[in-house]
């Protein structure tokens, strides 16, 4: 097995082979003057299992490069090309809010079917949809970030109250607590458009002197998040520790939440950024690891 | 006919409507905070045949949108879709200039194919292939901006010499030339690297009191086009005028270019840009119209 980076997934694509003690593939994925990608492989990679780590945080800029670097992998002599996206993209428009809508969910999945094999990603926001395989005909493997959250609030966070930020992620939300041995709470939200969703102030008076910690699978706008910070400081409670699986944070979020008064701004590494506490390189190798010795051999 | 524009070619897509004498389609194409692409179609298209007006233009984060939206106007019934790219991008990676290398103008074609039903372009770089069909697998039709160039040349430059870049450019700019009743000379060109190329000192002594009109059909870094414009001012020669068929203008070259002394920077709109003095439109539209009654009615 070869693991290849796309820019930007350097750092995760290195923890991973070195988890699994494996080689990084070497290849060089440049921009010309006129905003074309440039893609070339520097190693062999005949008969060899490939792996692309692309993370698809901002996408519509990093599809063309992938695509390049899996074909040229293939044409390469590659016996298999996986993608690791620790963060997938285009999950949120899952169906037809208004007549007429593409729904984009669908149409990436068959895009990206179309040009690697397999497809390895960390909590994917599966909402509406069951399972990936509803998505996508390659077989897809998602792992969870839950348990590793956990780990980090039991070893920094004493005495915490995990706030989830809806109903959609109770369950996720109630693991999460499970397994740091703690209580836990859910709001209500409303989304009144992409910038505007107004959140119910938890019930939270029976939890003071505990320490709020808000998790989500995506921060993205934080704009719930800010809005949650902002209710809990005025019912009183101390300021709260923000995690996010996915720190995607656009424009100012990150800034923005910092500034609404949460204590930490904490997220995994499936999205390169200053906040990176949890990393998933150690869970992602022990995943794959299992999943190619069973998917692999019995050539899936 | 309905005629669909990605952002950014709205002007062009009316300007060929008008010509045409058909509708706009009405969609929406706009990103999410998190970069994500959101498409709507807001008009009815069945049974009809769809036309995208897409210039590929720093083609990267296009193809996702471009892709979504053809894909939208098949499932909402188009008879077929039609792709006008008025500048066609990968044209130039088109074959292996180091081992190991993506051969982009094919990756890129198939991926093209796989998606929309035809082809328009004007001028695309074909240098290594002989023809669109040797990349494309979907009926294209490649649209020559010369004889625009030569009236506008006619029109607006009294006794010209027109000068093209390389010899590899000798039949298009002879093509040129001759419509426009002028001689012309081609340069010996040799590139070291993207941003590093070396161009002979044109034989001009005879052409003293003649306009140098500089004519390419991209004018990219325009590295070759500055360092021409130097060596036509230090020969004694008036300042040039310069044409390319598709502004690209890779970071600051239009204002390095003006700087460098030419008198006039001019354009087609085939990618919008303050030096558009050329309009393509008339001529797509004829083209498309012809097209149209044989290539359609004949069921390709």
């Amino acid at each position: 097995m070869k693991i290849f980076a796309l820019p930007g997934n350097t750092l995760l694509a290195r923890g991973i082979a070195h988890h699994l003690g494996v080689e990084t593939g070497e290849s060089t994925l440049r921009r010309f003057p006129d905003g074309e990608s440039y893609v070339r492989l520097l190693c062999e990679v005949e008969r060899q299992h490939a792996v692309i780590v692309c993370t698809l945080f901002q996408p519509d800029d990093k599809i063309l490069p992938l695509y390049y670097l899996a074909r040229l992998l293939k044409e390469s002599g590659a016996q298999s090309v996986t993608l690791v996206a620790p963060y997938l993209a285009y999950m949120r428009q899952d169906k037809l809010f208004n007549p007429g809508e593409a729904v984009t969910s669908n149409y990436f999945a068959v895009l990206l079917s179309s040009f690697v094999d397999r497809l390895i990603t960390i909590d994917p926001h599966l909402h509406r949809h069951g399972s990936m395989a509803e998505l996508y005909t390659i077989p897809c493997k998602v792992i969870h970030a839950a348990p590793l959250l956990s780990d980090w609030i039991r070893q920094y966070v004493a005495n915490p109250i995990i706030i989830g930020p809806d109903s959609e992620s109770e369950q996720w939300v109630s693991e999460v607590a499970a397994k740091a041995d703690a209580p836990y709470l859910v709001l209500k939200k409303v989304r009144h458009s992409d910038n505007d969703v107004e959140v119910s102030t938890p019930v939270v008076a029976a939890y003071q002197g505990r320490i709020p910690v808000l998790v989500d699978d995506i921060i993205s706008t934080a704009h719930t998040m800010i809005e949650t910070v902002g209710h809990l400081r005025v019912a009183g409670m101390a300021a709260p520790v923000c995690i996010g699986v996915h720190p995607v944070f656009a424009g100012n979020a990150y800034e923005d939440l910092v500034a609404a008064g949460a204590a930490e701004v904490i997220s995994c590494n499936t999205i390169q950024h200053p906040s990176n506490r949890i990393d998933v390189a150690g869970m992602l190798a022990t995943v794959m690891s299992a999943y190619y010795q069973t998917t692999i051999q019995h050539g899936q």
